[in-house]
């Protein structure tokens, strides 16, 4: 029989698992390596075996006695029925202390399923978001593990280990929360990712229709843009991409690649969870709503042609000013994306009775995961200096930021509806600032249509209770 | 032994089951009638025994003798749970051919789950939507009945008797498609309800704060628009409650209502199963978020005072020029709703097989129901010319009013932001427009992101295939 060393085990050795499997090794970790088809396993040992200690099982026997007790074993198949798969076949191997980490990116409800059949065995199931891709998963990923916080004091440290460090060297990885926390946060994350790209997006767009800029110009933009206060790994890489040419015609890469984005799900599975929840998340719902339409050709092509305004631009001097008001913009909106996802994490948090530390979670999006950006350190301030604050905008700094830009904003969202650029994620957040701030919202003439067609009664800012008006009748109020 | 004389039979007698039941009654119907507790059966048959002839039932056994066959059975009662329960009672007790007609509110995805358990026994189950709430039931509803052909062919005559019917007399009643259809287009129906309410909520709003109209001139706006294109129910009741002044403190009625609405989950459900469909419902969404807004009232509190436009009012000529251009924004926003319901109604069609008359959905709206509006027979018409329609604006009579409709729809997007007023209907609207209309998307630069960090690929215009370009090497381009 193995003598068990492995600290950590990984089953599963898709570039991912395979990729976190030697970031394990390459920090000292010995690490049993498991596949379902053992040729991965062998070609992972051979080609990386100068980078650490690896211990290749080909059985799940073998595997789970290879690792030291208690056992950590960290699960990177498809999520859904392969995710149930893998549990079920090692599970009955496992002892009480042992773990099961799902480090895929599986729907937070399954996590909670499962996280709950395994308790009464004693075996911890963690559900851990890993952001930051391939690369990540070899360089120091962002982590978010749910689960027992007696799993965590066993795993973090060699969480902690592989993740990416922020600037002021913390780890990018912390306990979020029990059960199904750590995927909810991986799927919010997932969720703003969505918001920034579409943002960052219809920025692009404005500064290349109505400001008039050629790619190249809108990379210099967003480089100088990197150097300020929209410091991000996004708006780094859209730098660069816009810059990038197509070696083929010599064209902008931009004007080459096909205008129908794709997804995965989580972006959709963000909006879904908060609509459950009760709370707005439209600066997320319209970056999935966007992708939907790029996608929808046949219905695109029956709208080609339909009026608009006559395409024009602004004289350059106008230009460098608008392109300012877009910056203005597009933090603004960024804000307001970042203020409806924490919401959300915040809201789900009371749900399911996990006490988030919302400013910690901004901390560990620090590095490694995609949204990675200067600014979260101010949202992790915020939290710090008040972890109840009800929404971003009631701090200080965000207050005045978002308050500096309003008029800005304006301008932006007015020129693109003017222009007939499509700028729905800018729109939509200025929308939901607006609506945040308003003293009376029409949402009271909704309660009146409810109560007339369908008698669902209103409450009066004036006294307490429920009320119906005899509509159908003499229009006299009644206390329902 | 009862001789089973009923032609129809409704169990669960809260208001909207005793109205049906009434309905039935009215137009000649024998309705047996039976109720988990035998109070209200026995209430019902001695308050409205002179309406017709009813059937009182103590037990489940009773019930199901005095109806002819094949059965009829209709149950109303709530979705979820007790839907269940009231099916594992009588399921039993039926014979092949015999129906059982689901009334309530379920989800389609419990519907399609019914059917299909029901199948093998040969009963038929029908998921029938009904809109038009207690009054609807009882003088006339709108009837969206799912299940097989068969069971249309018997039950159809009966609801289509006791349906509202359109203007030009036709029954507002017709079978949408198999399984979980009917309760599908209905739960659509809703969604577009939401929409039009926080449409008309905007339209409101910037007439009260940018026109500068008190509510009493609003219900007069209101009152002429809907003697045009936009003459509606909702639009009707809108001037009643504008122009009604509350008796307590002689206040517009709308200023003593507190302003948080609340709902109920159609909409919300409306807005996660278009985002599984990958259809756009910007409408949609931004209404249920837009209630959702209204009841955080913790998180309005805190972002109160946020910077914002110095409050002004337009002058009274140019108010009633903005009026007029509202109109025009509020039927060009509406048409978008219609035409993202539509759209949905037509995925989910294609995915579940359920071959929809999109014309026939709109002609059955056009009474009954909540959204009742001339508009819906502008649709009927444009499916019945094409039924394979990609959308409402590739219809003639849609793209030209929008058309015409578009340069003041941007005057009224750019008023709302920049008087500080949300209008994320509108806004939504005009985006999802000019995305629709574009040439060219910023889409183009979220796959290049995908692709840069996360080795999603792309697809290029120019010529076929899937490509990924080796950001983090020579930048050289690789097919995938």
């Amino acid at each position: 029989m193995t003598t068990p060393t492995a600290q950590i085990g990984v089953t599963g050795l898709a570039v991912m698992g395979r990729n976190l499997a030697r970031n394990f090794a390459r920090h000292g970790h010995t690490v049993a390596i498991h596949n379902r088809t053992a040729a991965k396993t062998t070609a992972l040992a051979e080609e990386f075996g100068h980078e650490g200690t690896f211990i290749p099982a080909t059985t799940a026997a073998e595997f789970v006695a290879a690792l030291e007790r208690p056992r950590r074993l960290v699960i990177m198949v498809k999520a859904g029925g392969p995710t149930d798969a893998v549990i079920d076949e090692f599970a009955p191997l496992l002892e009480p202390g042992d773990m099961i980490i799902d480090g895929g990116n599986a729907h937070f409800a399954d996590t909670r399923r499962r996280e709950a059949a395994l308790r009464p065995s004693g075996v911890h199931f963690v559900g851990a978001g890993i952001s930051g891709g391939e690369e990540g998963a070899l360089h120091g990923p962002s982590i978010m593990p749910g689960g027992s916080p007696e799993s965590y004091e066993s795993l973090g440290p060699l969480l902690e280990d592989i993740a990416a460090k922020a600037d002021d060297g913390t780890p990018c990885c912390a306990h979020i929360g029990p059960d199904g926390a750590g995927h909810f946060v991986k799927m919010v994350h997932n969720g703003i990712e969505y918001a920034d790209m579409q943002l960052i997006a219809e920025a692009y767009d404005l500064l290349r229709n109505v400001a008039g800029y050629e790619p190249a110009q809108i990379a210099e933009t967003f480089h100088g843009w990197n150097k300020g206060r929209l410091d991000s790994y996004l708006i780094e890489i859209t730098a660069e991409i816009l810059a990038h040419k197509d070696a083929a015609t010599g064209k902008p890469f931009v004007d080459v690649v096909a205008d129908a984005a794709e997804q995965k799900g989580t972006g959709r599975w963000t909006v879904q969870t908060a609509l459950d929840l009760g709370v707005p998340v439209s600066g997320i719902a319209e970056a999935v709503f966007a992708r939907a339409v790029s996608g929808h050709g046949e219905l695109r092509r029956s709208a080609a042609g339909l009026p608009g305004p006559h395409p024009s631009v602004l004289d350059p001097r106008d230009a460098a000013r608008f392109a300012d008001q877009v910056e203005q913009a597009l933090y603004a909106s960024k804000v307001i994306s970042y203020t409806q996802g924490f919401h959300q994490i915040q809201a789900a948090g009371a749900e399911y009775g996990w006490d988030i530390d919302l400013g910690a979670v901004a901390a560990l999006w620090r590095g490694g995961c995609i949204i990675r950006a200067a600014f979260l350190d101010d949202i992790r301030a915020a939290y710090a200096a008040d972890p109840a604050l009800p929404g971003l905008l009631a701090d200080q700094r965000f207050a005045t930021g978002v308050g500096e830009a309003q008029h800005a904003w304006r301008t932006v969202v007015a020129s693109a509806a003017r222009h007939g650029i499509a700028a729905p994620g800018f729109s939509a957040s200025l929308a939901y600032y607006d609506a945040l701030r308003a003293e009376r919202l029409p949402a009271a003439l909704t309660q009146g249509q409810r109560d007339y067609f369908g008698a669902h009664t209103y409450r009066r800012t004036d006294r307490e209770g429920s009320f119906h008006t005899l509509w159908g009748g003499d229009r006299s109020e009644v206390e329902a």
